[in-house]
């Protein structure tokens, strides 16, 4: 390929909108633009990039058994409403057509897999069934990020298992984990797995595979001492009860005191002394939340115990129709029909502030049991850094990291709302439980460029490099160019020819921003003794190498694993 | 690929819904299933027919210098608006996200792409420019039709060119004219070029590929004897004009002759002696379009010569505010700011019927020249089969045809809209011409498929087979079933493995019914030679082959253009 032909030169500088690093490297190396808020196209280079991602991925499925199928972006809002999420995902977005009929542009794909599943399943023994694809979703999301890793529109590939039992899931489970954990080294970037939240998603257990490096949308909790991990969300750690002789319930008058710091510092109080509650929208009604006012509600710790969703925070008039006062909600004497779940350090902790339900007042020295009570008594409130490890006694940190693949166990949520059933060899009716996994191609794509560049430009790994050579001559002697483009024609598709008259140090620069492992200079110099110097852009290593041996230097230097270095043979 | 594994297997009968034979042959076989109105899945055969009519289309467009890439589905308003369609386009659909961004599915590219080479676009070196990509597209159709061949949801390749000079585009035109020819033989269907409309995508000339076949969505006009072919849409024929010496223009009374054949009935003339006049909405105001009474308008023949489209008819409302009268409409003082195109069969015809623009009223006698008057005479009426060639004075016959491919010249109304330029060598800036091509892959398919069955089931050509082997057992020997199972594991993918224990009359029709090429029975009447039976599914042949000679039997087989047949080798 002929770089003067290629739509996508690399470019000094980057709009100042363009603030993350990997992005701007992207922006400036020629693989992508942005086109609106969240959304991008990928130049050339970047689509280049982009499939070799998407072969290694297939290849990984195909390994695992998977058969490649194919479920439209466009899906009708019918299947929504059966698995009861088509009010829950805020990020979803409906529209009709022109006949009136009501259509969803899909932001995930567990109903259009399950509905295709449903029409097409003809016998237990297609299970385990294991389905991916590569296919858009798009995701009205509420803040995108800069770059590629939280878009609008997502081009996807995502996976959904089908299994006799949940016993299979788990077994299965394991080996999808294993697969997935070989794309991300394939692609030249480490990975650890954490816990994780399960989001709109649902299911019983999800974990991340998860990559640390800053400007991150991910807050991790890890144990150094027992490599303790997962997602600050549903991170457990240690709490400080506070427990002391206990005092009498009493009102008190506290103007104006609608958020916990105003409060603590009206009562002159420390903080952990209050409690705060919360009331969320869930799919079986209004819940309402208690945690102690040092800590911040875990949603994903309450809709995982739910096992609903805790979808939205319920609005003033929902609060008011609930009989509830907004500002100073109080679990004591709340509406028998409202669920209240209680953070453990609010049960084992007394003499606590909380609301009064009524404007301006307070309830001083609450306790749980004799003033109010709940069976619904576990962890909602999310870890903080200086916790102590569950497991080990160990000091937890918080750390940034970026989330690279999304894995879930699913159960039969999904199978039972949309009554997908099969008949075991007994003839039961069985509904089969689900694995879900999914990764994004261009945030894969970011996040290997975060760990693979240097001061200079990007360090793509052979398995994903848009081309192995970038091939350049020095000087304007005819036999030099008549020996690069002779190598061009010879090195085919794995070479990205620099046929542009600038000089030198220009091409250099591009060729170092670009990224690509291997470059060939010809010049005057080594020309006479039948050689051309070869360029290992990761460890800077030079080999002169004769003229009638490049093709297969190129092949050996590619071969090996991202980073390695080592002698040419032959 | 075991069979008992793979998901969808074979159907005996259809839904109702289903009436067109090959979506029934796709439906029944297991390569597909429909989830909503328009909207598609590929189930794994499906998605490896789908995989490889992509192969082939990327490795055309690479042959020609293509470069992949990917713009997204989902696109800002604002580049719709530049290019004038946000409003002329009846199939898109725009939403809103939820920060209040105006956004498009997007129906078509062209707006994308030109964006796309607008900012990344650095030197003229650069072209010719010629970018594709497999894209997904959403048309809000009025209306689709069974099966792959109207889908909202489409699945397409689509490929855009840019050009210094509309002289150069020209140039490239037979290329690609000749790589799409290339791609549909490469899948086994004949197909024959024609000029066609330009639709909403707009530009000066088209031609589509086209395949002749029952209950598709085109009419062609042919002409038998010079081999003139063209879509109704926009081809021209002889008319015969009718003139006789000229009256006096009267207005007479027509109660309630608001159609051309009460019109005609009333006043007991011929429909070829009445004129009626249509009124469009274009983005450069309203127009009136004047034709015979015994033609139809062609609204593409319409939009080609004004070179914007009328894109929708004018409402009631819209003719009274230009003091026109519906159902009397006429180009008889006409208001002048209303631009009036007159079929050349009107022009030169005499003494025809025309709206009084009165209600209840009508002209006669009228002549052009002499009542009215316009530059604009052209042809803007429907070609009718017994219309005789302009080219060779033969019969034109029309006929129904399924379009495969569309290609468009359309020049630089796309790049002056939305001021993509470039400058020359000489410093000048420069708009490019354009070119734009697209495939609709589902579409594709079921032309394949109307192409390539019997009354057994689908005969896939080899090319895009989604296996090359359909590999059975007969009997239940151990010796036939570990033989069957050996050459499943030396096939590899090359075999698709039908290990189910259903009955040998079975599995024949279910391997009939998918139509993969080449099907081998083992059994223990030839596998006490040593050898296995393989049937050509397309030829009927049967060959005995030893077992040590099946790989290379299978690839030479395989390696015949569809339809072939001949002695194995070796």
């Amino acid at each position: 390929m002929y770089y003067t032909k290629i739509l996508g030169k690399t470019l000094r500088d980057v709009p100042q909108s363009i603030r993350t690093p990997s992005h701007a490297l992207l922006h400036r190396g020629g693989f992508v633009r942005q086109m609106g808020q969240g959304l991008f196209s990928f130049l050339p280079l970047g689509m280049r990039v982009l499939q070799n991602i998407q072969r290694i991925i297939a290849e990984e499925m195909g390994a695992l058994g998977g058969q490649e199928i194919y479920v439209p972006v466009v899906t009708p809002s019918d299947i929504w409403r059966r698995s009861g999420r088509l009010t829950w995902i805020s990020e979803l977005v409906p529209f009709r057509d022109r006949h009136g009929r009501e259509l969803v542009l899909s932001p995930t794909h567990e109903e259009a897999f399950v509905e295709l599943v449903r029409v097409a399943l003809s016998s237990y023994r297609e299970m385990p069934l294991f389905l991916y694809q590569f296919q858009i979703k798009f995701r009205d999301e509420e803040r995108t990020k800069d770059g590629l890793v939280r878009t609008k529109e997502i081009y996807m590939h995502d996976a959904y298992s089908f299994h006799r039992s949940y016993h299979d899931l788990n077994n299965f489970f394991p080996k999808t984990f294993t697969a997935y954990k070989r794309v991300f080294d394939r692609c030249g970037i480490e990975t650890f797995a954490g816990e994780a939240g399960v989001g709109y998603i649902g299911g019983e257990k999800s974990y991340e595979f998860l990559m640390p490096t800053e400007a991150a949308d991910h807050a991790i909790i890890l144990c150094d001492k027992c490599q303790y991990c997962a997602s600050k969300e549903v991170a457990v750690g240690g709490k400080r009860y506070l427990r002391e002789e206990e005092q009498t319930l009493e009102k008190v008058h506290t103007p104006g005191c609608t958020t916990i710091d105003n409060l603590a510092e009206f009562l002159n109080v420390p903080r952990e002394r209050t409690a705060k509650s919360l009331v969320y929208n869930t799919p079986r009604g209004l819940v309402m939340a208690v945690v102690r006012g040092d800590y911040e509600l875990g949603l994903e710790k309450l809709s995982g115990y739910l096992k609903v969703p805790a979808y939205r925070p319920a609005t003033d008039e929902e609060l008011a129709a609930a009989g509830l006062v907004p500002g100073y909600l109080s679990p004591i004497q709340v509406d028998q029909r409202i669920r209240v779940v209680v953070d453990d350090a609010v049960a084992r902790s007394n003499n606590l502030v909380f609301g009064a339900n009524q404007v301006d007042h307070h309830l001083i020295n609450g306790n749980f049991r004799r003033d109010f009570d709940t069976p619904d008594v576990t962890d909602i409130a999310l870890t903080r850094d200086e916790k102590i490890c569950l497991q080990c006694g160990g000091v937890l940190r918080e750390i940034q990291a970026l989330e690279v693949g999304h894995i879930f166990k699913l159960g039969d949520y999904y199978t039972r709302a949309m009554n997908l059933t099969y008949q075991d060899e007994r003839g039961a009716s069985i509904y089969p439980h689900m694995g879900c996994y999914g990764v994004g191609l261009g945030r894969l794509m970011d996040a290997v460029v975060r760990s693979n560049h240097d001061q200079r430009g990007i360090l793509w790994p052979d398995s994903l490099a848009p081309f192995q050579v970038y091939l350049m001559s020095v000087g304007r002697s005819l036999s030099v160019k008549k020996t690069a483009e002779d190598l061009h024609e010879e090195l085919g598709d794995r070479a990205l020819y620099d046929d542009r008259s600038d000089s030198p140090g220009v091409k250099f620069n591009d060729a170092d921003l670009i990224g690509i492992p291997l470059r060939i200079v010809v010049s005057a110099k080594h020309l006479g003794e039948g050689k051309v110097e070869l360029k290992e852009r990761r460890s800077g290593a030079i080999h002169l190498v004769a003229l009638d041996q490049i093709s297969r230097a190129v092949d050996d230097l590619s071969a090996r694993p991202p980073g390695g270095s080592g002698e040419i043979r032959g």
